[in-house]
């Protein structure tokens, strides 16, 4: 059975036609989940943290936007120094960074 | 702050360039997903409950796959009458549907 500690969900705004258009990909998301892929490998988390881009979550404003559970902590307007600070504190100390939620 | 009961990711084999090709998309997960979104209108629990699709889980073989958080339950090889039962009992009732685990 799966199981891992953290499962991070990145909108990189992928429609289930294959189209990609939207605000979060606008907004570079794509770099945001890269970023997330560097980071959990730098720090070896690869064997428990998953990173999964996705479709629309509706919220565009706030893009790029990531969901991590089991928590459902919702981050947005995300920048690559915020991808590091949400690795370090949320996904290596277990503590949500609050400055960052929306 | 968004809260929900449950949220719901099926892989559609996104890919963050735009392609939409991989097995889970072969295996028809688009129309997974909107048998999904249909159930969960069906049933009004589009407020407690989001189906979002995604990317790669990396695990092909047993797709389509979902999986269901925030208790983290993966799910594989589903039909559309598995998305019925996993509405009912584990969505509704909020008991997993144990011969559907992967």
């Amino acid at each position: 059975m799966i199981k891992l500690k953290y499962h991070v969900f990145v909108c990189t705004s992928c429609r289930i036609n294959g189209q990609q258009k939207g605000l979060c990909y606008s907004k570079d998301s794509v770099d945001i989940v890269q970023k997330f892929i560097e980071e959990i490998e730098d720090c070896e988390l690869s064997g428990e943290v998953m990173i999964t881009n996705t479709g629309c979550f509706g919220i565009c404003e706030k893009g790029p936007v990531a969901v991590v559970y089991p928590e459902g902590v919702w981050y947005g307007n995300l920048t690559e120094e915020d991808v590091e600070k949400i690795v370090e504190q949320h996904l290596i100390q277990g503590v949500p960074v609050e400055e960052l939620r929306i």
